[in-house]
């Protein structure tokens, strides 16, 4: 097992008709700017039973925060924190509001220019890099992104993605109602458990460290999202499905699977330049290069990859070259299940386009991805040719 | 799936050689008590690492903190604190130093009689009790309790024993280097391993709620401790069994098995009694008390024995009634496998004796124990019996 750091001070207030219980988290005396995106929470009326909530105070609203937070949109509101005073966030939405969130805590009073706040890559920002930062809560309406519980954000400037990741950024408290995902539309709910599976299998399908309780539990919440995730998209109102995908998809990325063991960003990082490049779900990309990329990169995973077939999916009575086969065409299967499609060409892309991406991801210095920082552009080119 | 709150601010540092980092944690200034147990950290060199990690900090020690740690002995530290002003506690050992440490930093300001502290039963003491409470760390050398992700004690006053549940007992961090452990002799690992299974059986052993990735994060601990447990005790500097024994503890009791799950905390309630009649060892308690007690109450527990038996066990291919008796037999005998009794007899206790234990129980209003709130003395008398 590897040396590691965890904390993880955010509160989880899990469960149904939880929402007056906000207020107890938050300062009587706190001037709120409700956070949130396209308006859905604001049209079925969770906005208002928040300000209920709220009391008597002071409550603003900042709406339209999109899809992959941008710059730009986030920094209208970091206007209003600090010509308001604004003292309270309230995050109310998925990954993309509360991310926008978290970029608004810190450069509201950030010292220096806010665009540096993009520049720290994968280390911490420290606390002392801001004046103060902004509290903030959230209320959770999408269950995919993890960030209800975790210190990190990615934040677009332009056209490419920032990480952020700093200890201010951890949520005061996070409410988690299932319950309120009831609303979504499938294609987001499945979203949802691919995006949190990709979380998981990037912790876990790497090279084994002895982390034997680690694997455990990663194994525990792909085993729990195969169990539920079909039923989570296709009965959007049935409670144990949704609370065990809102619960899966929040320790995904809590901290608790990835301590003490390598991991690998890959999927996820040629899965930003996809969806820059054409403009497909986050998710989507996930499902596209996760398959692909275990098979082009099979033997450098073989023991995980045999352990993840034999735990996971079950296969056993096979030699171990078809056992690890099967487990990436059950992947494959899971996700096209969840009516995910996991070939870039049913999205209309062409063999042609794959150097878009490539070259974007030269440009952002990709070129040495994954656990053992040996994947290089020219692999990334072969997994996206087998993902066609 | 049940409603709850998961809430643990506790910072883990784990791994090999990182006593140093300690002091980054700790405000340079403080004024540091270092607590703990009998003296074999004193004796081997820990205490003095310690020292040495904290630099120019005034530091001060009380040493003599006892199993199962009493409140007469906890009160000198208190005079200490007080008297001296300090302002951060450092607990070097295990369970019992760290669940004493946790009084110590409630004592001190307490608002009243401090005997008043063990009365809360297992309602939270709020913040507002104390005038303030003292931080403190901890550097774990036996892996057993969990106390030190946590925010609970348990704390001896006369012949009773009373928990001790506050936010304010959360440790600022907690050191988990698994080669401190080292040194502990055959039985307090055996010991450790035993009271971290039934810490995860007490709150998966119930009734099932759909709690599907609680019941695989329980059975993942379950699995681990059974793979490793042998090893932990029989191959003391085996690092990585014991890096899996220590991380097993912490997680076992932090709050992530027993979100929104029923719990079943009767093997811990009959265990305390059984150590206050005959001064058996906490674990041991626990090793004699769970299998009998799912033996009496394999109708109620039925189908989360079943899971138990199939998931934990991998028992298959016999019929119900059998999978269950042979999971209970199974979990018998990985106790003795690890050098644990799991019979009263063994423990030169007479069937005249057990009495004693039900008179405790009922003396204390233990009358309704488990899940269900229906096992009585008399059901505990009959557990006992059959743990002969």
């Amino acid at each position: 097992m590897l040396n590691f750091d965890f904390y993880n001070p955010t509160r989880i207030l899990f469960g149904k008709d939880r929402i007056d219980e906000i207020s107890n988290h938050i300062p009587s005396n706190a001037k709120v700017l409700i956070t949130y995106g396209g308006g859905s929470a604001k049209k079925n009326g969770l906005i208002d039973k928040i300000k209920n909530a709220l009391g008597k105070r002071i409550v603003l609203e900042f709406g339209g925060i999109e899809a992959n937070p941008h710059f730009e949109t986030l920094m209208k509101a970091v206007d209003i924190v600090r010509k308001e005073n604004i003292d309270f966030l309230m995050a109310v939405g998925g990954g993309s509001v509360i991310d926008g969130t978290k970029f608004i805590s810190i450069a509201s009073y950030y010292k220096g220019n806010t665009e540096n706040i993009l520049k720290y890559g994968f280390s911490l920002i420290p606390k002392d890099a801001a004046e103060k930062y902004i509290p903030f809560g959230t209320v959770l309406t999408l269950p995919a992104s993890g960030s209800e519980m975790n210190s990190g954000a990615v934040i677009s400037h332009g056209d490419g993605k920032f990480p952020v990741l700093s200890e201010m950024a951890f949520p005061q408290f996070s409410l988690l109602d299932p319950a309120l995902t009831y609303t979504l539309p499938a294609i987001q709910a499945a979203n949802g458990i691919v995006d949190t599976f990709v979380h998981v299998t990037e912790q876990y399908l790497t090279y084994p460290v002895k982390g034997l309780l680690q694997d455990r539990i990663a194994e525990g919440i792909l085993l729990t999202l195969i169990e539920i995730g079909k039923t989570s998209v296709t009965e959007p109102e049935n409670y144990d499905a949704r609370a065990n995908h809102v619960w899966s998809s929040s320790l995904a990325l809590c901290g608790i699977v990835g301590a003490g063991v390598p991991k690998d960003l890959a999927t996820h990082i040629i899965g930003h330049e996809i969806t820059a490049s054409f403009g497909i779900d986050h998710a989507q990309t996930l499902a596209v290069v996760l398959p692909s990329m275990l098979k082009i990169r099979k033997d450098k995973k073989k023991e995980k990859l045999l352990q993840y077939a034999e735990r996971v999916w079950n296969i056993k009575e096979v030699k171990d070259e078809d056992k690890i086969d099967k487990a990436i065409d059950k992947t494959r299967e899971f996700f096209e299940s969840l009516g995910i499609k996991t070939r870039l060409s049913k999205y209309g892309i062409k063999k042609e386009q794959i150097p878009l991406v490539i070259e974007r991801l030269k440009e952002h210095g990709m070129t040495a991805l994954s656990e053992t920082h040996d994947l290089t552009p020219d692999i990334s080119q072969k997994i996206l040719e087998e993902a066609m």
